[in-house]
C-alpha cells in the first residue's frame, strides 16, 4: 500500500500529470496552418452550420468527467483540486481502455442547481457526460435532471458503472456457488449511490427484493424505524427500500447477515465485521467496494469463511471496479452516437463482462476479467451499441461484429507514444 | 481559397477532428493501474489536499478555450457546434506552438451572466481561461468580471491577443516607413473588441489619441454624433473614444483617411474602399484584420498605394494574427503560474515579436515573424514571464534564459507523433 502511494506520487511528480492534449493532425509545412486554422477552418464551420455534419471535430469522441469533489474515492469531500488526480487518472483509463477523449472538469461549486446549470451550459462541447464522485443523495437528483434535460448521455459511474460491474461479478459469483438470483439472501452495507444502484440492477436481473436487507450508517432499514417518515421526505430511495425489502423486518445487521448468501458493502473501511461474515451461509459472497480501503480486508473475509471476495482495488483479485465497464460502455455509446445510456444498456455490459470471464474459466479469484484483458472492452462496446440500436436511441445500424472491430481499432490506437 | 476550404474539410473528415487526449504515462504492466488509478491515486489526492502541491496533475499546464459562438471569425453568430472547428484548431495551435494543453469549451448559452457563472464554476479545472470569439460589447464585460473574480489569468484573444500582435506589427511598420508613434495619424475601421483593444495598446505605446479617428458601422465617431448620449449608457468604450480621439472632429471616413498614415481595419470584407487608401499619406500602412476575408484585398490595397499591408490570414505575408502571440503568452504565464495577464505582459509579447522580426531583417512583406518561426514563441514566453515576475504576479523567480530554455523544451516536445 505504502509502496503504491509512493510510486503514484513520484510518477505524478515526474510526468507533471498523466494526460495531455495532442495534435491528431501532422503539420508538415507552414501552409498546413491555413487548413487547421484560418482561413480554411471557416469552411468546416460553415459545413457544420449548414449540414450538421458530425465527424468533423473531436467532439464526436469527447466527453467530460465532471465532479464537485464531494465524495472522492473513500476520501470524502476533498474539493476540486484534490479530486483532479482521480479525474485525470480516469481520463487516462478512458483513453487507454476505451479510446475515448475525456476531459476532467473539477467544479468550484457543490450546489446541485449550479452543477446542473454548469453542465448544461458546457454540454455542447461534448458527446457525453460522466458524473463522478458526487455525494449522495444529491448525485441522483443531478443525474436525473441532466438525463432529462440534455440530449447526450449522462452517466454517473458510482451509479450505473459500479452497478454494472457488480452485477457482472455477482452473476459469476452465483454460478460458482450454484445459486439462483431469485433465491439469494443479500445484505447491503451502505445505502449511498453505489449500493442503491447495485440493488436496482440486481432486481432487474431477478434478485427478489424481499430477501434483501439494506443497512445505512444508522443500521438496518426496516419498517417502523424511527426516521421512516422523515426519509419519505428527505431520501426517497431509502424510503422505497424500506417498503420493498427486508420481508423479515430484521432490525439489526447481526440478525440480517445470519445465514445470508452475500454481503455487498460500499461504505467505509472496517464497516463489515469479521463475525458477520462468519455467521453467513456457507460459500458466502463478500464484495467490499469501499475504495481505496475495502469495508473488510481480504484476509479477514476469507478467514471468516467467504468463498468469493471482491473489491474495487486493482491490486487484488476480483476487481469489482467500474474501470472494467465505463471505457467499453462509452466506446459503444460514442460509436453509435447514442442519445442516452439506459439501465438495459449498462446491463448489456454486465452480461458481456460475465460471459467473458466465464469463457476464460471461472475461479473463486476470477469472477471478473482483469483490467488488462482488453478484449472485454471491445465486447462491452459491441454489446452496449447493439442494445442502444435495439432501443432506438441512435440512427446507427451496425452488427455486433462491426461494432466490435470498430472498438478494437479505436482502443488499440490509444496507447501512450514515447 | 476554394482550395484551402476543400483541404480543410477533407483533413477534418479524414482525422475526425484535430486534437485528442493522450496518456503522458506509459502503462507497462497491469500493476501500473494501481498507481494511475486506485489505490495509489488517493495518496496524490491527499498530498494536494494537505500541501497544495501544484505539479502533480496536468492542471498546471491546462487552460480552457471558451466561446459562446456569437462572433466566430468573420462568420458571425454561428453557435457552439459550428464554433468547435475553430476552437479545436486553436487548441491544436496552443499545443503545437505553445506546449499548452487547451480544452475547447463551446457554450450552450449566450447570456453574459450565465457565461460568467459557468466559467467561474469550471475554473478550478484549469490554470487559465482563453475567451474566444464572443461578441462585443458583452465580451469586454465578461472579460472584466472574470478577471476580477478569478485568481487565474483570463485572456480574450480578440482583445489582448489581437492588440499585442497588431502593436508588434505596427512598431515595425512605423520603423520601415520612418514614422514615430506619437506623430501617426491612424484611422480605425470597426469599433469592436479587436480595434478598441488595439487602440488601447497603441496608446500605451505612445500613439496620440487626438490624431486617431475611429469609425463604427454607422460611420466616424465624433463629438455631436446623434447617438453620443445614447452611447454614454450603452457602450462606454465608444463614448470614451468620442471624447478622447478625433481632435479635428472629422464626421466622415472620407475626410479622416485623407492624408492618414495608417488604417487599422477589423470590420468585415469590403469595409475598406480602395479610394480611401488612395487618399492616404504616402508609404501608408493598411492592416485588414477581418477574418477569413480581409476588409480590403491585398491587390487592391497595394494598387492604391499602401506600402505595408497585413491581414489575419496565414496564406498571405504579414500575418497580423493572434496565433503569433497567444501560444507564447500562455507558455510564459503557465511557466511562472501567473495569477493574471496584464496589458504590460501582453505588450512585452509585442516587443519580443517586433524585435525578433527586426533581427531577422524587416521588409514591407516581413514586419512580423511567420507562424512557423518557433523561436519567437520561446522569446515571447520568456518576455511575458519576466514581466509577470516584475509585476509580482507570481512566486516564480527565473531568468530570461531559464524561461526561454524551459519554453523551448516544452514547445519542442509538443508535435503530433505519427
Amino acid at each position: 500500500m505504502k509502496n503504491f502511494d509512493e510510486k503514484a506520487i513520484s510518477m505524478s511528480r515526474k510526468n507533471k500529470g498523466k494526460i495531455e492534449i495532442k495534435p491528431k493532425v501532422k503539420i508538415k509545412s507552414f501552409e498546413d496552418f491555413s487548413m487547421i486554422y484560418t482561413p480554411g477552418v471557416a469552411a468546416v464551420s460553415r459545413l457544420i452550420k449548414e449540414k450538421g455534419e458530425k465527424y468533423l471535430t473531436y467532439k464526436w469522441n469527447s466527453i467530460a468527467i465532471v465532479t464537485d469533489g464531494t465524495r472522492v474515492l473513500g476520501l470524502g469531500n476533498i474539493g476540486p483540486d484534490a479530486a483532479m488526480p482521480v479525474m485525470e487518472g480516469k481520463a487516462l483509463l478512458f483513453k487507454y481502455l476505451g479510446g475515448v477523449d475525456a476531459v476532467p472538469i473539477t467544479l468550484g461549486t457543490t450546489d446541485a442547481d449550479r452543477i446542473v446549470e454548469t453542465v448544461k451550459a458546457m454540454a455542447p462541447s461534448f458527446s457525453g457526460i460522466n458524473l463522478e464522485d458526487i455525494e449522495s443523495p444529491k448525485a441522483f437528483d443531478i443525474l436525473e435532471r441532466l438525463q432529462r434535460e440534455l440530449n447526450i448521455p449522462v452517466w454517473h459511474d458510482d451509479n450505473q458503472g459500479t452497478a454494472a460491474v457488480a452485477l457482472g461479478a455477482f452473476i459469476n459469483a452465483l454460478k460458482l456457488t450454484n445459486r439462483k438470483a431469485s433465491d439469494a439472501r443479500i445484505v447491503f452495507i451502505g445505502a449511498g449511490t453505489a449500493n442503491i444502484s447495485i440493488l436496482r440492477f440486481f432486481r432487474a436481473y431477478g434478485v427478489d427484493p424481499r430477501k434483501v436487507v439494506v443497512a445505512d450508517s444508522k443500521g438496518v432499514l426496516y419498517r417502523g424505524r424511527s426516521d421512516e417518515n422523515e426519509l419519505k421526505v428527505k431520501n426517497r430511495q431509502k424510503y422505497e427500500i424500506i417498503q420493498e425489502t427486508n420481508e423479515d423486518n430484521f432490525t439489526t445487521v447481526e440478525e440480517a447477515v445470519k445465514g445470508a448468501d452475500a454481503i455487498i458493502a460500499a461504505s467505509a473501511k472496517g464497516a463489515v465485521k469479521e463475525e458477520w461474515v462468519r455467521s453467513m451461509n456457507k460459500d458466502s459472497i463478500v464484495f467490499a467496494l469501499a475504495n481505496p480501503d475495502p469495508d473488510i480486508d481480504e484476509e479477514k473475509a476469507l478467514r471468516a469463511g467467504a468463498k468469493i471476495y471482491g473489491t474495487g482495488r486493482s491490486d487484488l483479485p476480483n476487481q469489482v471496479n467500474n474501470s472494467l465497464v465505463f471505457p467499453g460502455v462509452f466506446r459503444g455509446v460514442l460509436d453509435v452516437q447514442a442519445r442516452k445510456i439506459t439501465d438495459n444498456m449498462a446491463i448489456a455490459a454486465s452480461l458481456e463482462l460475465a460471459k467473458y470471464a466465464e469463457e476464460k474459466g471461472l475461479r473463486a479469484d476470477y469472477i471478473v476479467p482483469r483490467m488488462d484483458e482488453r478484449e472485454v472492452y471491445y465486447r462491452i462496446a459491441a454489446g452496449v451499441g447493439i442494445e442502444a440500436q435495439k432501443e432506438h436511441l441512435t440512427e446507427s445500424n451496425m452488427s455486433y461484429d462491426e461494432l466490435y472491430e470498430n472498438a478494437k481499432k479505436l482502443i488499440s490506437g490509444s496507447k501512450a507514444k514515447p
